[in-house]
């Protein structure tokens, strides 16, 4: 009988992967810290919302979430397909880019194989890397914050990995690699080898800093509605790549894993240019506010091409403990974890009122760690 | 350069994986019939939509949106817990069943291993199976459309197949295993094996009727949203299991990949009991109408503890032509693939309107195939 009966154990891949949580969500710090309604500047999610025609439409199907969502997205990649001037064919929705991640590693990285990436950079691709048994090799960022082309390039033809990620903009330091370093490095791959392009915060780069052209049979780029189209929470993100690929993940992907509601909500996004473009703008307000709030403390900042931006603290220990503070304050942000910026702390653009209430915050915990 | 590149190759467990579509969506078949709007009652979604209280808390959480969803369904897997009698560490929220399908298979299957179920039912499962590179065993349904537990039970002792499966109510037949048949499966289990009890149609089933304890540290249950809740397209399940197996699944699972609006929305429901209560009665109702509308054709039904029923149509090529006439006539039903039930065609429980529509559009159809 049960008594004596145990949980039998996982597969040995499985059993090995180490315990990671890649982001501690800010409804798990409210509950450690025991404050609720926190300034969530920590997540690089929208604080402008999203467009009022996607919270009109998801309103009006709200009865509507009875139903399963089209597996095949066809409405949402045709829309995107005739705006990207691609085919529905190079076009594949994922549960936002962390799904698609995942299927990424798994499609192309047996147990063994090898990924490279920028250490500390977002932290979801190297969980899933870990996650499938894959070796993870990693080169340091610059010493100005940025993702050193160079030496990916280096590593890559020399250990020749199966896979190369680029976050552009990177995440967590917001720098950017122009279109010209992606091309070197695209044109520089092994003929095996597939460059994974996280495109997340693409909607805030001008389009014609972006790697042309759009496809490559060797790129995989990414792209999602959680950040400028402020629709984080539903879960939406799609990948750009050849068709053969996307038949590939047809083959293993979760067919009714997009649901219902983010769909609809996308698809009314994508008719409200106006929208995103002022939530572009405003944006863009919202970094230069950051910059000066840093330069009035005397501290450096890292210009950057998305909605956040990483202010120095001091040393890793410092920017550790200002961050809690600041959690202690009531104020949820995030910080790099790796050098050279893992004394700085990662901030998200907020409305006008929440950057001011941090730059209150911030000028109330700010212990001054430099002369 | 890229004029001469090609996309590189997946790996070879994945380049070896068929292609497979587990379900064609409805959305696809009115593109491919040119009828929109078809009649839904071919996917066991609730036609009688979610809660109303959840339907209000997702209009009004929709500009909420823009924030991600709490990574541990913390607050829906304490309300569960408490309605269950569990711990919240004995579960997992996934993104639907199907989700939990893929986790299970990919924790405790390695490629070469084996999983064991009934020919014919639940197509996603098998599906996973297939996509991780894992040895698919099954046994046929008995002559009367209900699952074989002896022969389950008898391959699961000489084969050792990691993982047994079994729906149950099961989808597609709509049969029920009653719960000491259940116990003895489990009873029989190898020390190593474990068995997926999905229960997707679990809330049409008197509650006695159901496995007792609620926990074994060699069973995992399965339970949903989807069906008498109405969210299937909120794409919201969960898994009742040991929590050493929640902890290995914490490990590899889609930290952020549940939508918000999902969370909200199941969290409503659960406050609604009175409309659950109400839509399983009504489905019983329908059940009802559907076992008389067989008899009045002179055909056969199979008695189900689902919101669906198969009615005999013929033999299978009678009624896969069945089925696309009916198709074409502007109603979308499913069927089973495997004996004994592939003469039968699967209809969902709609509303009395609906249940109206269908008699006539079905009398209309129907060719007699028997005397």
């Amino acid at each position: 009988m049960s008594a004596n009966r145990k949980p039998p154990a996982p597969a040995p891949l499985v059993a090995a992967v180490p315990t990671t949580t890649p982001f501690v969500a800010p409804e798990v710090l409210e509950r450690t810290y025991g404050a609720p309604g926190m300034l969530r500047l920590g997540a690089n999610e929208s604080s402008f919302g999203p467009s009022p025609r996607a919270i009109a439409a998801m309103r009006e199907e709200a009865p509507r979430n009875s139903w399963y969502g089209d597996p095949e997205s066809y409405e949402l990649r045709s829309a995107l397909a005739r705006r990207l001037g691609c085919s529905v064919e190079n076009l594949i929705v994922g549960s936002g880019i962390d799904d698609l991640h995942s299927l990424v590693v798994r499609t192309f990285c047996a147990p063994g194989s090898t990924a490279l990436e920028t250490e500390g950079t977002y932290a979801t691709f190297a969980y899933h890397v870990a996650a499938y048994g894959v070796r993870l090799r990693t080169v340091p960022y610059r010493s100005d914050g940025g993702v050193d082309v160079d030496a990916l390039i280096d590593v890559a033809r020399r250990e020749q990995p199966k896979m190369i990620y680029l976050a552009n903009p990177d995440n967590p330091s917001g720098t950017f690699v122009e279109p010209e370093a992606v091309a070197t490095l695209r044109d520089a791959l092994l003929p095996d080898q597939v460059l994974v392009l996280d495109e997340a915060y693409a909607d805030f780069v001008p389009p014609e800093k972006l790697l042309q052209p759009l496809l490559d049979p060797q790129v995989i780029r990414m792209r999602t509605f959680s950040k400028a189209y402020g629709l984080a929470g539903a879960r939406i993100g799609y990948a750009i790549c050849d068709p053969q690929i996307v038949r590939t993940f047809q083959n293993i992907r979760q067919h009714f894993g997009i649901n219902r509601n983010g769909q609809i909500a996308a698809l009314a996004s994508l008719e409200d240019d106006a929208f995103v473009r002022g939530v572009v703008d405003e944006v863009e307000r919202g970094r230069e506010d950051y910059y000066a709030l840093a330069a009035r403390h005397g501290l450096r900042s890292v210009r950057s091409l998305t909605n956040f931006v990483c202010i120095e603290i001091g040393t890793k220990a410092e920017a550790n403990a200002f961050l809690e503070d600041l959690l202690r304050r009531g104020v949820f942000v995030r910080k790099p974890s790796a050098p050279p910026l893992d004394g700085y702390i990662r901030v998200t653009v907020g409305t006008p009122a929440e950057r001011t209430k941090f730059a209150e915050i911030f000028a109330a915990a700010r212990t001054p760690v430099r002369a």
